[in-house]
């Protein structure tokens, strides 16, 4: 087997995990994906991993030793420096999964191992909206809230790798909760807390007798998603506008922290914002605007994240170059 | 006149300037200070610090030759690159002042500029409390609140040297002002958020009777400082306690900000937490425990800054330096 130089990204969520192989990223050679399921334990994913690397080489004709090294992009608490996934709250069963001695002991190379905030943030800041900056967060916006802080041209990760949870910072004393704190930013701009301001939003229309196209979801049981939201306000759904206004405004709280502590010169937001577009940022612009320092927020262009839903794939590749 | 390599520091406060010489920070030669006055306009200052480095050279028996390079701290807005002072609050007459072509033209060497919550960062990071640090806060709790912030063992400006204005940052909805904004960080754990809270608790007091060592300087009509209060705390007076616990629970607030967001190995804090010690930061540890990631608030140490009220001349020289 020639050298072939072949980077092997993992990108492993809580619904699904991806495996791509590169020789130049963002460019993907090949790619496979499998639902997660984490419910059923970590074995079952593991051995998928495996197999779809070996899989997916032997689909172009090579073997594990055309691979330079591998990169894994996962949720957090994880020990970087280990490679242990610590039970995160989207694979609870996972606990101290030594993720980066299975791999180096199954293809005999390197594997490296990154939390997907960061990995997002070095993935947009290589790749996408985030180019040629020397300062920029990247706000990761799905069921939780957290951030990829690149400062000096590189990722910032702080003392113990923690750097970028501004989803457990304070807005408020109490209100929505998230990140396992009521009040928190997580719990007031995230998918999970749009679901939750939708839920009482639409009780509370049903109640006054208002019509909104969202009342069918809950009619299901199931929780909104910001998608569903998204959907009904560009219809002009009065209440499902209202719940944008408002999740868009804490999240223009939450940027003005970041722009009077960080002083970015970017905020790239994937997740949410890149579905929903400037119904969720213009209120958070505004907002923003009125919250934080003028000289800071006008140095501040706050863009969605541009990598859109391959973002997982080059993220875990952007971990497998090294970070 | 022989190489001497000689760098000269120039510390501009509301109050007081200082001028000192150095060949090797943080140790000074020679040092003079002289009152600020800026109600008097900046012409004055401008010729007393000219007047000031030519004296403490010829009391060494050197000219300006001697000089390698001269650095300034002083309050921001200030535009680093070209020099400028921008009318600082506690320099208000001094209106795009060109300070570093001025002293280039006098001295016919290199002047550098930065702000103060900078130089500071970078003087206790280089000599002080944060040394050997790869992530630090410095917080300079005086009249206001604001922070430099080393980030990979360099300090990080953001994108037009704005980065830590961490004083602007809301806490509440309401409350006492600190950087024109009601409610905010600075607000409530400075020396002015100190002075408004103590006035307002001694006047509380004197209503219900209650007595307290503080009484006296309230009925001089001057404000209440921070020294007054940890004196009166220091032999037990209740109502400078809980002046002091109050502001202490603030400022941990603002930690836990700053640790969710930055997660730093180090955060250094001049100015009232010098003078107050645990009185201020005890409780301030104790909010930030509660309210922080347990696993960022037990990586974070939170120390008074080392170099004490030489601070001013380290930073001053620091920049002389180059940071």
């Amino acid at each position: 087997m020639t050298q072939k130089s072949i980077l092997v990204g993992i990108d492993i969520g809580g619904t699904k995990t991806a495996v791509v192989l590169a020789q130049q990223p963002p460019e993907v050679l090949a790619r496979a994906e499998f639902a997660t399921r984490p419910a059923k334990g970590p074995q079952q994913a593991l051995n998928l991993i495996k197999k779809s690397v070996r899989d997916l080489l032997a689909e172009k004709g090579w073997d594990a030793g055309a691979i330079t090294r591998l990169g894994v992009s996962c949720g957090g608490p994880l020990d970087r420096v280990q490679g242990v996934i610590q039970s995160p709250p989207n694979l609870s069963t996972w606990e101290n999964i030594p993720l980066k001695a299975i791999l180096e002991d199954e293809f005999k190379v390197e594997c490296l191992v990154e939390n997907d905030a960061n990995a997002g943030a070095v993935a947009e800041h290589r790749f996408g909206a985030g180019q040629g900056c020397q300062s920029m967060v990247f706000l990761t916006m799905g069921t939780g809230l957290g951030a990829g802080i690149i400062t000096g041209g590189r990722l910032y990760r702080g003392a113990n790798d923690l750097a970028g949870e501004i989803g457990h910072v304070r807005l408020t004393r109490s209100g929505p909760i998230g990140h396992n704190k009521a009040g928190s930013a997580e719990g007031w701009a995230s998918g999970g807390g749009l679901a939750q301001l939708a839920a009482q939003s639409v009780a509370e229309a049903q109640r006054k007798g208002k019509k909104t196209l969202l009342a069918d979801h809950v009619r299901t049981g199931k929780p909104i998603s910001a998608r569903e939201v998204g959907a009904a306000a560009r219809k002009g759904d009065a209440v499902a506008l209202e719940i944008l206004r408002s999740t868009g405004e804490r999240l223009g709280e939450v940027l003005a922290i970041l722009v009077d502590v960080l002083n970015p010169e970017r905020i790239v937001i994937g997740g949410l914002a890149m579905r929903l577009g400037d119904l969720l940022l213009d209120p958070a612009r505004r907002v923003m605007q009125r919250e934080a320092l003028a000289q800071s927020a006008n140095a501040c262009n706050v863009v969605p994240a541009a990598l859109g839903e391959s973002i997982g794939d080059v993220a875990a590749l952007a971990v497998a170059m090294g970070i």
